[in-house]
């Protein structure tokens, strides 16, 4: 049955595990983060949105992918002035994948995919992932999905300065966890001018310490009151797809 | 409503958290693992347990008592052995501890607990408390919760050389979280002699480095046959009073 | 005179720096690599490119910008298999960064620009600013600058998969430090096909460690026999262009 | 003659120990502390009494054990408050001990046992050999050695809260070294109510940040008026039984 | 030509290091420092001058000498006072050290050499070539160059309380590299009582914590104004003589 | 009475430590090591030196002066060769001081002395020293302490090579220490030609990575047949009578 035919350590005992082992080819770990959403998603969402990415796909890809646990907190500095939120130091975000890496490599696995739902984890995953390829000589892929659904995006968000907690987040939310959308109280990002130009968060080049304070009073982008299930799809089954074609390529090489 | 009567900090808005914080005194952490568990057991039990108990203790303490995403890997290395097993540095699983604490600081949180539910884990945690405590001048304490249970542990559990996968944490898993348990296919231990007298993991004295290998084919201690939804119910409520008992001592003071 | 009227921390004498504290009001600092580029540029290409765009910047925000000394290596572990290429551990580049912020903000300075010319520190320039702003409350931006002149590249740059030893790096050579050419020996990248589909050094969004040896038998990108000094001076000028907006906005705010 | 009969390294040249190295089987480490021991006992106690108890181990043990320079400063943030005391941080105490460690396996050493003679370096003791035995391959025991003495401290031992400065610690230093202790100043602890139920200074389960100033004034618990050599000497002579029996296995072992 | 005939490893594309390295023996590391050198030096003085040193000595060692980049920055706390000045943590020196022996072992190069301007290194390159002796098995020798010139400073230095911005750095400057002085503001030290008997500033041999700022109001120390390019010649020449000796010793051992 | 009239921290209650901290000006920490001192002297000569150095200047101090707990082993991987040596990495090192430094601070103590027995200590003397300071604004000095005997060396020491297992080192243990001698063993060194011309060991000024096996086949340097009392006395008493004097200057500054 569907359901079952996907490899999930947290899932398994190790005489399954045992047996598995014999044909992943790949490990990929969900990494999310503990922060603020707005008022409409809870604060686990990422780690929340990772995980469930992470199951349709070993589903897809079965039997050659395991997931590992999720990584569920991050970096989230830039949420920190909105209560609740947690962040993890980079080094100690690094130093969890480290541990995670090296102990599924004396499991015999030899390819990683950090499969990353939250933007602020993508610069620290790169960091990540020259050090354990370094110490480790282990090959390791990293990708924040939703970067992977062009298509669906085009045709379906209309919001400006997306990207969290917004049309986006909330229609991929309802396709893959309902339950961590508070559906009456979805509304738009209570946005701020921007504070500077070519600030990357609006799309520029230039990277600069801000918080979503500066930018955000609700904590929220876009507008989410147009989130529908159907745009969630597309853009989760869009990354879907892709993810497997370059799954297929990463487990090919040598 | 009950179920709604617990502060889990995944599970709520920013605007939530805020609210919820002017009446919080404590904030416990669940810290868990995720490592073999026997042919019964799925890897993250511990995990699964530490947010499990940490939930019914929330609802017994709201609204003092606020639960923090669950730390969902711990130190592991004596069941590496094992298929699945991953295991975080020491230093690690400390920086992680005190990222989460250093940001509930920030949102004004001022006594911890860490709720923990692998004994492999319970060396790191004093170490880690006394780390924190000394750079953020935070009042910590913790706890493997099994070990408040002298009373339902002396009247329902008869095996010998407890302490993993065993009558006890069977028992416990049937009443916190059944679908950890894989029933058709739990065993007793499979048990070798100990290498040493006087070993910690016999009820001795003396710490020594060793695997789960060296005592166990199975990776199992005691006898889960004999486990019961009854003697977990009575273990887990015996600790979950005396944990109330030691926060309300905890959170009186200064 | 224009070539005097730019502060640059290197030549200058600490009366003369004393006197320019009154009026500087953000510190850049140029950050390069040391690795191979190809046949046609020397290995310290990124470091004195660095170098040089930072003395047209200072030049022209005179007097509210100083230079710092330039950081001349960086990570540079995908080009470890040619010879010369020196890497340092994004660790090491992180403190090198944070040692040069806390000594000038010992000096007064408040607000920091990294100026980027290598690709493979970006990720690490990210996690930097993010640790460094966390100890020491500091405003940090950080840019690769060629990544602003969107409008110079369209019109002038041909080659597809640029952005090393590449028609691009070596018109900007052209204009900001000729000697870095070696002219008789400039030729188009040895191109190989990319291992995998959707990797970001091939534009796409997925990440992975992978070696410029697998990419490229010369070391080399796109094709830079069509190099030109007028392409080089309009990316450089544009660039120049935006990073002045940007700082005008940076220093005005609070 | 007896007592030359005992490898103690820092009374030997090295010759000397290049001799004995052909049948040392085992290294022993004594760990101590530098801290406050009440109105009777030097600060130097801990490390003392690990000490002469190694002493007494290599003699029993020869030729089969030798004895490493003392640690004599420890973990002791909880004994801050009285003067004179001094903590290494546990990261410190580990990075000792991981050197002594590594440099006694250049010269063959294979197994190590940590003598400790300080309740508060125990969790980093066994933090410590976790890090090493993963770093080295070395097998480590560790041991507060007083917990061996059962039936001695059952015999002997009539204070209450025993644990420091007490009943017990003086009639060991009576037995082992009597310079430590000020016999005029013999005082009973000067002890205050505990703070929390369930402490596990008290006997209990749960670990808390407390410090020595809140349980005693004086520095000192149980009533060290009631010590004797005789009950110093059989709690010593049963330790040392003890942990003779589990070197031997320790020893046998592979 | 001269001029040609040096391995500047900076100036060189990843071909001509390929050929280079058939015949080098020796990796040289100029290490500098970025700190106020009073009213006449510009900051960068010590990097420039390791670096100039470092092309003269591959030149007269040409073609076994390979010179890496220049360490710009050191450790310079000791003249934080003055503005301008930059230091690294030693450990940040350290770290940069080992990256580049490192990656220069990576392309088959045995044998070190750090080439020092700055007495305020000394020591931690010191530590950092016993680290990284242990680390990488690299033979590693370290030098503040112009300790080698007993004869010349004999013969042309005056000045008291010599080191720094003084009557000898002058002399070398105006023949290393002249354009690091300010001809018409060179000025005699404006000294200050030493604050201790025998510290090793002043001659003796006790290391004290001090800075700049207690013993010279303006940053210089001895009497520049007696420098002249040919004590700075013979000072630097008779170092080369004597740089160059030890090199024919270090590349002909083993 | 003499023998009681100095500030040894070992020796003392908390009480005793109250009141002598009214008086203390300096503490004096001892830096040995734990290494190989030839087939005459025992291999915690430089500890135990150290030590009986620090209790005749607590002596001569008394009551400005308090004597720390020794810091045991040091850096000695020089030695490593020779069966038994101890090295402590020099980050160890470091931490260790830095850890008994901010203890004492705590105290009430606010100026230290690094008294150090060991030449291969000083660099990460220096080191700690500056790190420290920065780190805790404490004024820390450090002193190898026989480099200020110069007269009583001149007069006494007719060596060459001297500087370990030396007619100096043994002529001090006969005064300091006698125990520490192996008189029926006392053997020239078995010297060998140094490696490279210049080296800082034979009182050239290039450090470089080298053994004593390398230089002395016995790990003895120099003739310490020719060692006496009277030598010792002579040596001690200098170095004593000097750093009382600094001290004095130390104390009085501000």
């Amino acid at each position: 049955m569907a359901e079952n035919r996907a490899y999930i350590l947290t899932e398994m005992t190790w005489p399954e595990v045992k047996e598995a082992l014999d044909k992943v080819k790949v490990a990929v770990i969900p990494v999310g983060a503990h922060e603020q959403h707005g008022p409409h998603l809870v604060e686990s969402c990422d780690a929340v949105r990772a995980t469930e990415f992470c199951r349709l796909l070993a589903h897809r890809m079965y039997p050659k992918v395991i997931v590992a646990p999720t990584v569920n907190m991050g970096v989230s500095y830039h949420h920190m002035p909105f209560p609740g939120t947690i962040s993890l130091k980079p080094a100690t975000l690094i130093s969890v994948l480290e541990d995670i890496v090296a102990s599924l490599k004396v499991h015999g696995l030899k390819k990683f995919l950090f499969l990353n739902a939250h933007g602020g984890n993508q610069a620290t995953l790169e960091v990540a992932a020259t050090i354990i390829h370094e110490k480790l000589g282990i090959d390791i892929a990293w990708l924040q999905y939703t970067s992977l659904s062009r298509e669906a995006m085009g045709q379906h968000i209309k919001s400006q300065l997306s990207g969290h907690s917004c049309e986006r987040e909330v229609s991929e939310a309802l396709y893959l966890a309902p339950h961590l959308v508070k559906k009456d109280r979805i509304s738009p990002g209570d946005l701020k001018d921007l504070p500077y130009r070519y600030m990357s968060i609006g799309g520029g080049q230039i990277g600069v310490n801000y918080t979503f304070k500066q930018i955000t009073a609700n904590g929220a982008l876009g507008d989410a009151t147009r989130a529908t299930y159907e745009a969630g799809k597309d853009i989760v089954e869009e990354a879907l797809n892709r993810v497997c074609e370059f799954l297929e390529d990463f487990i090919g090489k040598r």
